[in-house]
């Protein structure tokens, strides 16, 4: 293997989500949905496979995508985008994260993660060959320590990397905390590359894209996909906004990694984002059921559980059960308890920040999430 | 940009094929057939859908997929691979020569390509900062100058690249040639890369995976890829068969650059790889026409036509008509003569090598291939 990737290990999610079917175990690890996304999209994949739209997309997405993804953004965040310059179709946000950063850091620049963090994004700047600053989001609140941030910040300094709402912890940045970071930017001449799947699941406030505050445009990157929003996480189509300067880097990071991605599944994914307001709405009501359902389970059975603001994780403090470390913890609840968690220690740089956490999904059916409170009330 | 991609401009394919569109040009430039691919693969694809198959495959691809491509390359290539532990699924191969140079490749590697080549290679081989050493091959026949290519390999060449048949020209390595290589290979430690995406077109001679030769397996990643064999070059679906320790830097590379791959089209793909023979002879039949087709136009429009043994690519020689070089030719053939083609220079790390040389594709019905020759015969 590569140097630039020597010291990653097979991903905690493949890894979870294989432990879980050995083990017979409820999977509240991976974050994918156990039901099926709307039928509306599926046929509009069905109808354009039939149409014969199967051979290669534009790289940068068909047009009709490019459009949509445009309109949406519009009613999402207030801005105007150019469907042909400034967007980019991706083989899901994974990839637009990795052609952001592969398209636009150089070795030796200095880019700013928050953690805990999505386990490609280190592994993503390493093979850019940055130089990883990373900051700890800390509970209760998992609040930006914005003069820490402050201090981090150097000539150096490249990108800032934000993802709000934010897995695993659920967190979402507030307007102060953007504002902040948005100034930090425009004086230092940062980036901000900013991954927002989960920006549908925004429960109990706003969620503020960094793109849309003032003059924070001209060096963002927006990154989102279908897969959360439509409940479709195996389709993988994702995209990224930004102005022409960095779409232009991103777009030949794109060129080269995957050259463009599924022809039929732009077309419904089209399809998909010019659905109504309801759609939006009933996805939300649902969710909130489903976290409280899962939240209340995990506080009866004895965790402290802290606020899940969006996404569909929430993450707990699992010290009361006595195990060593997160780690720990999840082999126990996998083996002796039979449910999956996914250990926070594995989005951290230093595992120390996430020893005491661990994070369960609730994009699951409602007896699944009670199946699993259950078993971990009489077991553990 | 960062400095890895600053040389690169928009590929050529995205180019050429706005440009056909822009003028209403026949497009016989980027590789992609004018017709449907198979039904019982839309089909498969249609049930997959249906039936909820739409939620994150695994990282390497589903089991079913990873188990019919051994399969099939047991039939190809005559070995055995392991499914689950020698072979992963790409977004297409254009994800799989990422995934394998940036997981394989140092910076300083010294890898060996021979021009003319796919645009991907040069791109990403930058990307992983390896240093690349160019082999010319030459027309007519386009064969491989092994006393060059000796002199070439130092103890800093980690990796050949290899692409048989060979797209642009439509060569086909020898028994000979791949012999010469794989000596090379093991006398000096390094490794090959194979994109055979075009192997089910080899035409005039058999094809031979350089993997299959004697001590070559446990120093070879093969690549291949659903959309040229089944005319579906929008589905995005391929794939890497190496050893255990090579798969395993292709697998962090492809976890990191987008994961997995589309659910309900590797759930096709698998359904694909299972065609009885007949669909392989059929399909060799009908290109083999369309190759006859258009090289007899060429021929009869007065360029000099170089075999195409393999691939559904047919390079010529433009010099008969007086054009500067391969982009002033195609610029004129476009504008003029309403046809796309590829200017080879393109292709190759020193534009000179490719200045005589434009390439056509064939996969195209017969009415298109005809009316293209015609337009050819009248205008040029
Ligand atoms: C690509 S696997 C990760 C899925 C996910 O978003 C998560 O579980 O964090
Ligand atoms: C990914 S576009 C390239 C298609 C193709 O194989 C070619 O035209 O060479």
């Amino acid at each position: 293997v590569a140097k630039r990737l020597e010291k990653f290990k097979t991903t905690i999610f493949t890894q979870m989500s294989s432990l879980a079917i050995k083990h017979g175990a409820i999977n509240l690890g991976q974050g994918f949905p156990n039901f099926d996304g709307p039928d509306f999209v599926k046929e509009a994949a069905i109808q354009a496979i039939r149409d014969g739209k199967n051979q290669y997309a534009r790289g940068h997405g068909i047009p009709d995508l490019n459009l949509a993804i445009a309109e949406r953004f519009k009613k999402d965040s207030g801005l105007v985008v150019d469907p042909e310059k400034e967007v980019t179709v991706t083989c899901g946000c994974t990839e637009a994260i990795a052609a952001t950063i592969l398209g636009l850091i150089n070795p030796g620049d200095e880019v700013i993660v928050f953690a805990p963090f999505y386990d490609s994004y280190e592994a993503t700047l390493s093979m850019a060959g940055a130089n990883i600053k990373c900051i700890t989001l800390r509970p209760p609140e998992f609040a930006v320590p914005i003069e820490e941030l402050k201090s981090a910040v150097s000539k150096n300094t490249r990108a800032i990397m934000i993802n709000t709402p934010h897995n695993p912890t659920g967190k979402m940045f507030t307007r102060e905390e953007l504002d902040s970071i948005a100034s930090l930017c425009i004086e230092n001449d940062v980036l901000v590359f900013s991954d927002e799947v989960y920006d549908k699941l925004a429960f109990d406030m706003e969620h503020i894209s960094p793109t849309s505050l003032p003059g924070m445009f001209e060096r963002t990157v927006t990154m989102n996909s279908l897969g959360k929003t439509f409940s479709l996480t195996g389709w993988k189509i994702g995209w990224a906004i930004a102005p022409p300067h960095l779409t232009w880097g991103v777009r030949q990071a794109h060129s080269f990694l995957t050259f463009a991605n599924s022809t039929p599944m732009q077309w419904a994914t089209a399809e998909a984002l010019r659905a109504p307001e309801s759609y939006y709405v009933e996805l939300k009501r649902d969710y909130m059921e489903k976290r409280a359902i899962l939240v209340e389970g995990l506080e009866s059975v004895g965790f402290k559980v802290f606020p899940s603001r969006g996404t569909y994780f929430v993450v707990v403090d699992h010290t009361p059960f006595g195990l060593e470390n997160d780690v720990a913890f999840c082999e126990y609840l996998i083996k002796e308890v039979g449910v999956v968690a996914i250990p926070v220690s594995a989005f951290c740089l230093d595992p120390e920040d996430g020893k005491n956490l661990v994070r369960f999904t609730f994009c699951k059916d409602e007896g699944t999430l009670k199946a699993a409170v259950k078993r971990m009330k009489e077991k553990l």
